[in-house]
């Protein structure tokens, strides 16, 4: 298929286990703030600003929880 | 049907595949933005807000994650 | 019944579409400002406020992704 | 029983409605507020604070999403 | 069993009735804010500034209802 | 398996108890982070701003409520 995909990597939820559905949702998570800010080098600027901001890196944890619900439960919970 | 949908594209949560739900998902969230901000010239000038604030990325980032758990289970996972 | 419901128009979960049911979200995520704050000269005084504000029309989006979560489940996804 | 119930009125998430469902999701988030400032008096003084602030107004009507659907789904949706 | 349970009181999420598991749910959000924050003098200080601000109090708020589903659903909702 | 499991803890969700999966639920939230601000030297500037303030102590409580949701899922809620 031509069109690639840009918000979830290879196009599925599945993967091998709870550590490879854990690196699906950091990405998908990313992948969606690089769909909002599309211009790599704002991002960049960004990256310093969230990492060094206490609350941000909490907010950012709770992204990725929320993205790692729905992917557990895609695969079963690896059981 | 002559009713246009505003909130939900095609007026249905079934989608092909994971990338196609997940951008259904960014659109339903842009959608609800909309319909909360009708006026298309606001909704311009804020966007430079929130794409250059990581704060505001983030809590987006939580929103699509939010809206996907609700199209990813409608689709059965595209398992 | 004489009470009038205040929280849930028609007093049901059950809508006909994805659309009419993302419209019920965001009617019942405004009807709980509106019994939080009853006094309506106050509301409307607020709605610039959110409806201006990047991170408010961002956390308006939440809680309709939130609404609709419980809607479309209880629609069993429309399918 | 002569235990008082704090947190949930009639010790019990069922309800007749969506509409008394949703009243007591209401209820239920206002009840962990009140075990968690017990003063009457100070709550009293918040709550011009944060029903003449649209940002958490906002908040308020998360919790009740929440709340509500947790209560929805006890009550199977009231199908 | 001689390792104490830190983090859930009697290690188990099943409770007698909604109202048990609505004081489980205040109990088990504490307890994490114990485990990050150990020192008892700095948590007795900080009660004052979380039990006087409107947002905050709304935010514990979210995290007692977020509990609540988890123990509620492992409870079969006490039907 | 010669891939080092830097996100999830011997790469499983499924736990011996409730205190084990709360336990776990604490980790995966503090290995996001880590990922996030790989640097332990910041990382280690970072604790005393969040565990001195009680907003950010509540918004950890939410991401470890939603970690431990999927765990507690994933485990049968250890019936």
């Amino acid at each position: 298929m031509s069109d690639p995909t840009l918000l979830i990597p290879d196009n599925t939820l599945i993967t091998n286990s709870p550590e490879e559905g854990r690196a699906l949702a950091v990405k998908m998570a990313r992948l969606t703030i690089k769909i909002t800010q599309p211009d790599a080098v704002i991002r960049e600027k960004l990256r310093p600003v969230y990492a060094n901001d206490a609350a941000m890196l909490i907010a950012i944890g709770q992204t990725v929880a929320m993205e790692f619900a729905t992917i557990a439960r895609a695969n079963g919970y690896w059981k």
